[in-house]
């Protein structure tokens, strides 16, 4: 039995035992930014998987891994504990987006309850900026519900622009920030500039570089170009193979109606 | 943790203390008139803020002001005490309409609780009347769930027209004139004729005249011209934005097909 | 206050007091055949409304009518006590078919509940049968959920034929036979062979002939053209100044995203 | 009263009395080879319906059948007692799947429910793995959330391909593996490699070759084209019809603002 949004704790936050951690929010989206941020902080950490989310606002489907065994959509919590001056992280990763507007509102509810059980005072949600061209030097765009905040990352080399983004933060990287506020939690989105039309790697390490300024931490940067290649052959791969799918999948909708 | 539909009172209806207020809708819609006028009163009679309305019938995104401060899209309720011979108001106004279509009835439910916890008995809802080509002179057509509002409003030159709109009031405008009439309340709209392809300062001024005879209050209508410009600078602008954004979060579907 | 499904009784079944009822539907379908038999009926045979039924999955929306006075979407269930050898009828008439597919079981659900409510053990649904050319002599295609009610109908003239309309019956017509079957309640559709390119009299005619005979009951025929021919009117009225309506609140839509 | 999902149990599994059955699905799907081999064997093994399955998920009408009687739109379970050596079965076959994606989240949690309340430890899931071109000689790719059972498979000739299909699978089929998962059951999807672009009982004969020796069962498989052709037939003459079915449900919805 999977619920709308269902949320399973493998450790429980007194089994996990942070101190005021920040969460780092990073799914796919624009250039796929965030979510490659978020991927390699998960492995340069060697964070520790705490939560699963599965929800009925992803894709009713499966996806078959490199053994062939299947895995179900989900997104996950991992949990890094404080060395040195760093503090203690949540950072939220996963496969998925909602595909509904709706759906967009009940996980980032979820998200919150998760990161509130966890005792957390800021987050940072991380994503792309796409402006439709390449970019030759990346910077950070940052967006915030917090005044405090703000003047605390323009330290770090954010920029913030007036009304950038102009079409707004679709998705988690947005509604976290908006719904954070009504909940009295600091929280920024950091957006690597990037042209849209790729994984972007270099505005990845932009992003990067900033956020181990923020958290005192210092991972290395060399895997993540490797990792945007194997990102980037990965979405190449599923794109062509979906497109194949979808076409069977819809020229076969008339033969739902069938019997 | 935000509801589907999410009524946060800044204040109470006791705290409030208003008298039998009349309750002014004007919510973004045809040519944006409606929205034109509201804003303009509330701005114009100093209104003060007591509702704030979320909800996940908007869209799952976060606009970002000038200040570089994110914003949660929501609708707003104003209070504006009586002065001189003129009643009571209550003026909603906000950033969207529902996204979805159950969404209407839904919002429309959570407009109507508010105005009747602070007793209204009389709704004017405002908006636009688009015919497709410029208008010289605009007037102002009505529509009513009573016959003695339509005399009254007769008497201030509010036209009616059988049959028209012939596609009917789509949104708050028109179910709230639906459902208030289930609920015993009188509900009038108000639509000024406009051609429907720009913010139209002018037929927002046909309805604003029309509404403060009827309220029997007086308002400067100078800064109207230069709201509309205003609004129509940062429509364009929004609009060419979001474009560029829509383009990319699109491309970026495939791509939630990942990992 | 709307509720999803709305249905709100003006009599109670005490205070109609009839005797096992027969309930007939006739709802905007292909043709408009049903609701043009359904409305000629409840004029011709002075029918009493005794229930209204308002819901979420109607347009979000209301119509201006006549008198400029709005009208809100609902449908209608009408009353007429027995006559002669005639049977107690129940007949659900209306403005709209639900706009989404989970609405159209909501809705059903709602049709059979007040049926049973009144002691409903037979039930008719009027439709058309479009085959997209002019029809000379339309003749009327039955669909029934029962062995005994098909040799019934036969001996009016219905005729039954193996797979059709095969693409099914769609919205109340079908699902009542469907949802009708699992409660015990015997039901049959009854369609009237039409183009489908307008609102047909003559089908309706034929439809209206079959009903008689079955219920014996006779009414004058003579309004049926011309209720179809101010039915065709309003239709095309309607339609064109819906798609200007329409076409301006898409190119409304960008403007939704504002302030 | 048709619940949004819909389970009416025709036998409790007290009374059917299985002991550790094995769980079947083959619903409509890429060349319909997953449902053809699954109508096959209830045929063939003279299985025994034990529950009906009904949901606001499906399309909103019903199917009108050779005898002019209409059928809802459903699904259903079916339970075969062990001979021989075989195991116990249950087989999910029906009409269609969810028109909504949350709908296939909710079917699936009901299907399970049903699996768990018979005791069910594994579940094999039938589909077509369309590749867009004639097959000549189709074999079955496998799919599934347990090593051991791969392992298993594999004697049996179903082949494992790293990411294949690499779209994911879609659907009743795929979501059963996931939820299965989740729940400590193991199950695979077994697929017929197929061009997609027909009903095709070669792919059909090689899932169900496998599958025989899998439950160590036989089952002529001469039947099998026949009900291909048969399938075939129906569909075609059903697409046709409904086309035109569609285009006037559609030239219709203009009308459903009517009156």
């Amino acid at each position: 039995m999977l619920q709308r949004v269902d949320v399973r704790f493998i450790k429980t936050p007194e089994e996990v035992g942070l101190k005021n951690p920040i969460f780092i929010e990073g799914l796919p989206g624009i250039g796929h930014v965030g979510k490659l941020v978020a991927d390699h902080l998960v492995k340069e950490l060697g964070a520790e998987k705490i939560v699963e989310i599965y929800s009925h606002h992803f894709p009713p489907q499966v996806m078959v891994m490199e053994d062939g065994l299947i895995r179900m959509p989900k997104n996950e919590v991992y949990a890094v504990s404080a060395h040195n001056n760093a503090p203690d992280l949540l950072i939220l990763v996963g496969d998925f987006q909602s595909i509904s507007s709706e759906g967009h509102y009940e996980l980032v509810n979820a998200y919150l309850d998760i990161a509130k059980k966890f005792g957390v005072k800021k987050i940072f949600t991380l994503g792309g900026y796409g402006i439709g061209r390449l970019v030759d030097e990346p910077y950070v765009l940052g967006a915030t519900n917090s005044k405090e905040l703000m003047d605390e990352l323009k330290k770090y080399g954010v920029r913030f622009e007036a009304n950038e983004p102009g079409g707004g933060i679709i998705g988690a990287s947005g509604l976290l920030l908006g719904v954070s506020y009504l909940e009295g939690i600091e929280a920024a989105c950091l957006m690597g500039v990037t042209s849209g039309y790729m994984v972007d790697p270099k505005s990845a390490k932009a992003v990067l570089d900033v956020l181990m300024k923020i958290l005192h931490i210092e991972v290395s940067v060399e895997a993540l170009e490797e990792r945007a290649k194997e990102m980037e052959r990965l979405i190449a791969q599923i794109k062509e193979i979906q497109e194949a799918s979808m076409q069977q999948w819809k020229s076969d909708e008339d033969l739902r109606y069938f019997r």
